[in-house]
């Protein structure tokens, strides 16, 4: 591996299987950083409808890999990273010897189809690298990708009935009807093209690719599970079941058959576009020449060094894994949306060519507007501005006019609450990093902000709160907007439009109108101003709220802790109040029906396995007891992520809880993005160098540091003491030197 | 309208409601020459499956209007003329007023839907322009087209609750999942585009459009009729079902509402394109500028009238009606398939940019090889040109690589036998039409007719026969490939390629391999080389043939009649075997199950609503009583063809019936096409000049012309006598005068 002198060998510390048991819904295959291609095991396909209905166990496989499953049914080329909710998993190969199954069988009888059992001890995950002995062929699996290409390389036995299967039914989050319609050219006999179109979560979503063999098949063949099609009379003149090269339908499997020496190699290239056969195969054509898997497995992972050195730490093997691996998930989503020469479809499902940037999808932005883009706005401040002009396409070919709420794939899906990209656009304006025309940017965000046909933001603007009666979700919603709105008014002063600052600033004081004095609580208001009654301080579902009770989202107020101190009775009444929080017990009854965390998701009645109260530790600053934030943030810290399959306490919502972790380890953290400084907590690391992309570094360090001097008695920047627990971000991007001096006591 | 001094309106003879009743599968509705869009009413909508099976009702709405229906359900854009399947029917647009019905509802209870009554009395019906008054709702509806842009027109009563319905799941020959994929985007409040995906007869199809009002809607919305989709979440944070922008599934009906005043007119331009929504737009913006309802559909019958032009005749009023609706007939199909930039969808279902020539699709080349496209290479050799070359781009993009045999939409239906695009092919390079690679051309024609997997060639190829055992249709296969190969063999010959010639000249005489000598008709061979004993030579059904019994095809040599009048005994033998043929008793138990012809399309066992016979009335030309080529094709002309509604014998499928009828009238045919020459007949016409493209005109004259002089006494070329009933087509190009002298007696 080719490093710089500047760049260490940070491969060892990434341990892709992190977050693969439990609720962390990360997968553990192949991919580039960024990247379009995430080559991985998918260990089961489970329908997304039992008899119907919504099958709970759907949700387990949103990533497509569960640690403790014994089998693996094949490769698939997109997954996301992370999420609460799936969709993608497409095209499923899997090589195979002996008799043709065509049908995935069960993990309770693995011999009833092509699936193959496994063991954790023939498995490789790393960054840019996947690998694991299928046992029941004996063949070597091996994965690597491009950014949008995934490369295969499986190493079969001796065999005159060796196979791969193409799988273009399988998928993740499926139903019967998911596939909406499946096309396959065989263009020779070593390269097949085609698409396939799902309505998932992207309700209409269509993925080309170009599949390329390394060796020619001696035979091909189709099997078409659906029965429905009825216009087959003439097709009858052709079997179109083997060696026919037009295939197209709703349920197809394929399978190329080969014959095999011992230890011979098959590789595959597949390419993926989101436009056309044609970009799949310049993609592929233009990312790997050749078959030298290691050469481009050896490519993939010097990339991934080079990003990863973009922080460098000093800790403890166990810190180093937990944040390198962090700083990996971080950098796998949004992911690449454009073909190599620069065409990608819009959200107008229209073909566009990206001018002078690269395009994003993949947008989780209830998660990640709160860490992880004011991360990459540190890390990655070009990648973020083309993520932000990625946003601002989507706002373009909109017929909504609405930035993204939660996108992939040319779709919104409009998960979660708010409208959290205005916070995104704003964080990145105010930061500097979007280099294009801020103003029409802030137009984007404020015709977003005013949409009032969505989700209540009628309501929102002329009562100041969403009724109860009309959103079942009216809290959450409130304070989210509330927060949005804040954000816009930054951006606004930042460009001297002062109605719109004046606008919003009033808008953002709109928390209040949830916010029960009598109980310093947030509650559901009714449309007669009055709050709700029958409520259940401790319950999320039907309270008003999503993924977050009243106890977690009354601190909901991250732009103005200061007055939510003063409106919750004063600096030591928040202190009791956020206390409470972390030291309460939840009944189980409150957690145990919800997605996304576990038990150990949470500490008192504070989740950190969803995000709503990801600023929650920071809040102590504001409070009697700022120490509190250091002791409850090394806490987390140490509680919520560990180097293991099942170390992570929540979902990794697609890069959040990691981007949450690196800056918590590096002492500091965005309680606010759109604003510009962040608040201090108590770094887990040694030392930490940013190599910012001006050139410049920014080093963190901890003086006396250890794992029971979680306290700060003193910090300096650049030689002088803050006192009020903020660094701005100029002084990170100016480069310089923060230093912690820690003590065990407070 | 603008007529140049030499051109009449002829206009008047263009009955377009002509073939709409029984069989003749024709619409009546408004489209440019040979246009992308066939504007059309549909006056029901017939499922093809009922009750899982097959729905014989769906056949008689092919081209989605029935004459003696009582109801009109919309008006739609895309409509095949005269076909024997069909598919289509996209995007129907039916304007009411009153209570908004989202249902067609039924030809029994029109009041339970959006469907109006009508009458013939309030339509017109014209080439490039329809107009009907639905009396449900007192709307005035006018229809015109330009290539690629329908033109609608519907005056209003005053009513404050208007609307016009866009139907997107409605189609011709319909079913349940039919409809892949709708996508439509309100892009304002008087253009919306989007597109409409289908697997039906075309397997894998979208038709993208755009769709602009002249006024703006003040009120829109959707009913999706799909119960399956699953992902509804947080779809749901929008009133999806009111003015909201963004629309997709598989089962969508739209409204679009207004307030009208009394004969307020309300226009829609629809735009189709093979290849975007954006193509769409451009396509309607090309086309049609404005909103003068008037100057589009009078340019649009200008353009008619200019084609009609090619040819003027002298008749009767009666004959000229059935000359130029049969001219309209076949100057409609082939489709252009192509956007005013070039771009077009290959058979690929990737974007290509035809070159210099038009794009064409719609290819019924079972039918239209026989007289259509040897038509086209007298008056329409500019299309005919690019007709070939789009079939050659189609030959390109196609992973079977095989010429058209039954293509629309970038697809192919491989419907019926042989694989006479080859005999296209063949025809255009034998007659100097087609201006690109010959040679090309020609290897293309050759693969195709060597795709040994396909209907029986292998076997063709190996035996010269294709076993009854192995093909439910092996007769009249083997009878057409031999066709087809002589047609190759011509080719060959004129490019030189004698090896070529041999190997196809060679396989042309395979006719006499299912050719009983012992009763001297064509029967199906079995493996052991036997006829098949178990045989009806009258039956059409299982018998070895398809849409014609032996009777029919035992006189399908139309490459050899001289040797098919030898092996049936000689000319004697031969004049009885085809006086047996038009004056035999055929049961009605033998088409009574026989889609496409009626009673009136038999002419004692000749059938002349299906294709396979329709050489046959000239091979008189090689018995011993050559006048009874003049007596039976002046009969068929009388008989056949009609000026009224019901007045086809059969399908008109896609112009080649309209081609039979205008060669007879004009007294000569293609019997072989892919020879340079034409049968004499017996003219109908006093006189017919053909103003071809390079500025000659060939003028047919008869003289002594009547309804019972049909015997010709004499025929000159140029004042010289032809005594062999034969033409040359460079007779015909060269410009000339072909005079005919008629009698009563024979």
């Amino acid at each position: 591996m080719n490093l710089s002198a500047q760049q260490k060998d940070l491969l060892p510390y990434v341990n892709t299987l992190i977050g693969t048991e439990k609720m962390g819904h990360t997968y553990p295959g192949a991919t580039a950083p960024f990247g379009s291609v995430q080559l991985s095991p998918d260990t089961d396909t489970i329908s997304y409808e039992l008899n119907g209905k919504y099958n709970k166990d759907v949700y387990k496989y949103c990533a497509g890999y569960r640690y403790e499953d014994k089998t693996i049914v094949g490769f698939s080329h997109t997954h996301f990273s992370g999420t609460g909710h799936s969709d993608l998993g497409d095209f499923l190969v899997m090589p195979t010897v002996g008799e043709l199954k065509m049908n995935p069988g069960t993990a309770q009888n693995p011999d009833s189809g092509f699936r193959s059992r496994f063991s954790h001890d023939e498995e490789i995950a790393q960054a840019g690298y996947y690998s694991v002995n299928l046992k029941d062929y004996k063949i070597k699996a091996e994965l690597t990708a491009t950014t949008r290409t995934g490369f295969h390389q499986y190493t079969f036995p001796k065999s005159n009935n060796a196979h791969i299967i193409l799988d273009l039914m399988s998928g993740i989050y499926n139903y019967d009807d998911k596939t909406v319609w499946t096309y396959v050219r065989v263009v020779n006999d070593s390269l097949i093209t085609g698409y396939r179109q799902t309505n998932g979560w992207a309700r209409t979503r269509t993925v080309y690719f170009a599949m390329s063999f390394s060796k020619p098949f001696k035979n091909y063949g189709r099997k078409d599970f659906d029965a429905t099609q009825v216009y087959r009379g003439f097709w009858r003149k052709f079997n179109q079941n083997e060696n026919f090269p037009e295939i197209a339908g709703k349920k197809i499997r394929m399978h190329f058959d080969f014959d095999t020496e011992e230890g011979e190699k098959i590789q595959i290239k597949f390419a993926l576009s989101p436009v056309s056969q044609n970009n799949a195969l310049e993609n592929m054509q233009s990312e790997i020449q050749g078959w030298d898997f290691e050469a481009v497995k050896n490519q993939t992972q010097a990339d991934w060094n080079k990003e990863l050195n973009k922080i460098q730490i000093e800790a403890s093997e166990n810190d180093k894994t937990n944040f390198y691996t962090s700083l990996y998930h971080s950098f796998i989503n949004p992911t690449t949306y454009m073909d190599v020469n620069g065409e990608y479809k819009g959200l107008d499902q229209e073909i566009h060519k990206a001018d002078g940037f690269t395009h994003y999808t993949t947008f989780s932005l209830w998660d990640t507007y709160r860490a992880l883009h004011p991360f990459f706005n540190i890390v990655q401040p070009s990648r973020n501005n083309d993520m932000v002009k990625s946003m601002m396409k989507h706002y373009e070919q909109n017929s909504l006019k609405m930035l993204p709420i939660w996108s992939h794939y040319a779709n919104d899906n409009w998960c979660m609450s708010g409208y959290h990209s205005v916070t995104v656009v704003a964080d990145a304006i105010i930061k500097g990093t979007f280099d294009g025309d801020a103003n029409i940017a802030l137009d984007a965000c404020i015709v977003t902000a005013n949409k009032r046909n969505y989700e209540g933001i009628g309501d929102y603007i002329d009562l100041g709160f969403i009724p109860d009666e009309r959103n079942g979700t009216s809290v959450s919603n409130t304070l989210e907007y509330a927060y949005d709105d804040w954000a816009i008014a930054q951006a606004a002063m930042k460009l001297g439009r002062m109605d719109v600052y004046n606008e919003f600033i009033k808008r953002s004081q709109n928390w209040r109108n949830n916010f029960d004095e009598s109980i310093t609580m947030m509650l559901p208001k009714k449309l007669d101003g009055t709050f709700r009654k029958e409520f259940d301080i401790n319950d999320t579902h039907g309270q008003g709220f999503i993924e977050g009770n009243s106890w977690n989202y009354s601190f909901f107020v991250p732009h103005d802790p200061e007055n939510l101190a003063k409106a919750m009775g004063g600096k030591k009444k928040f202190t009791q109040k956020l206390n409470t929080l972390f030291t309460m017990h939840l009944p189980d009854e409150f957690f145990a029906d919800t997605e996304d965390i576990t038990r150990e998701g949470i500490i008192g009645g504070y989740v950190h396995g969803n995000e709503p109260a990801h600023h929650v530790a920071y809040l102590y600053n504001w409070s009697s007891e700022p120490w509190k934030t250091q002791e409850t943030v090394r806490h987390i810290l140490e509680m919520q992520y560990k180097p293991t399959p099942d170390g992570l306490g929540g979902n990794d919502d697609c890069g959040q809880m990691s981007a949450w972790y690196m800056f918590s380890a590096m002492g500091f953290y965005p309680v606010a993005p759109g604003s510009d400084w962040y608040s201090l907590g108590s770094p887990l690391v040694d030392k930490a160098s940013i190599n910012l992309e001006n050139g410049k570094t920014f080093t963190v360090e901890s003086i006396n540091q250890s794992k029971e001097n979680v306290y700060v008695k003193k910090v300096e920047l650049n030689g002088k003491e803050i006192k009020d627990y903020k660094l701005k971000h100029s002084d990170i991007v100016n480069g310089g030197k923060l230093v912690f001096y820690m003590s065990k006591s407070k």
